[in-house]
């Protein structure tokens, strides 16, 4: 159906590409841009071509970044004895929104899939052993998701760093905070029955 | 909090400035903008930009389009004697995708709201009147939408267009075809009721 110019079609194609982003969403947001001043256009366009030049990922942790260390890792009040290994910089950020780390980070881009082919080549793990190098970090926090990928990957890596003698930890998994324990799976109940603590 | 560089922040701003974009899909739609190759990221910079330097509205029914005439009012096979006006081109492609409207359309580009501080004179009425003069056009209907904003619009263009002596109708307001009576808003019950016609 061709009720709109083919810019328009091109534009709705393109935005539908990106995640989370439907048919009709794409549609409505083009028909936004179509309405925005010539110069937030202008604006909104230079910004996704500027954010893809100059962000790179930190020398240390791999975390995005627009200079060489990232500003955790720049940060001279952090501890750098620990680091936490999480799978995105979306996991970065929901840490530090907690405010309660104060430690490094380490950030796969990804996590180890046979499913989807990602095999532990094409994840940041390489760069992970060359920092355990010297004896500065002390643990380890594996912070891999609580999926089958996820678990998948903090036990490879749980192996991986052992002949580093570092101390590897994992993240708990359990019951949510404020979470009604008839609405949860049972995975998870069984997850919390495991990791029971003494009160 | 400063997680992130300067760019990724405002590639986050500009994203979540647009309609129905939350800060957390605009952070994911950040993070998947920055992964895509340097080529896709350039087409859809520049798409964004040829979608806003080329669509204009359509000289007859305000339509986007990138010619003088859209593809619809250029048809020679639509009847030209109908228009039905529409708010947005939305609601223009909603009915088209029925496939069984063959008139012509005017999109009025917005709906009158004292509320909002939208008058008459903000949105494509003054088109419409010009496009009733000569006798081609013998019937408008109007859809707009069937809120406040809608159904003030309707009456005022009713009222507007009375002199050109053209008959106006109004699409019908009612249970939706599969809905639940049980599910459905008073309001529409009653609309449902008062528009009912003999079987």
């Amino acid at each position: 159906m061709d009720l709109y110019s083919g810019y328009i079609n091109k534009l709705i194609d393109e935005l539908a590409a990106l995640p989370g982003i439907g048919g009709k969403s794409a549609q409505r947001l083009a028909f936004y841009i179509i309405g925005m001043s010539p110069a937030r256009v202008r604006k909104l366009s230079e910004t996704i071509l500027s954010a893809k030049e100059h962000v790179c990922y930190c020398h240390e942790c791999q975390n995005l970044t627009d200079s060489e260390l990232c500003p955790i890792c720049s940060n001279p009040s952090r501890d750098k004895s620990t680091i936490m290994v999480v799978e995105n910089p979306r996991d970065l950020a929901a840490y530090e929104r907690t405010g309660k780390y104060n430690g490094l980070y380490h950030v796969l881009h990804g996590a180890i899939s046979p499913m989807l082919g990602v095999g532990p080549g094409d994840i940041k793990l390489k760069e992970l052993i060359e920092r355990l190098r010297g004896d500065q970090v002390k643990e380890v926090i594996i912070a891999t998701n609580s999926n089958l990928e996820g678990e998948t990957t903090a036990m490879y890596i749980s192996k991986l760093i052992r002949p580093a003698g570092v101390k590897t930890t994992r993240i708990a998994s359990g019951v949510p905070v404020g979470g009604d324990l008839e609405y949860i799976d049972e995975m998870t109940l069984l997850r919390a029955l495991e990791g029971r603590t003494e009160m």
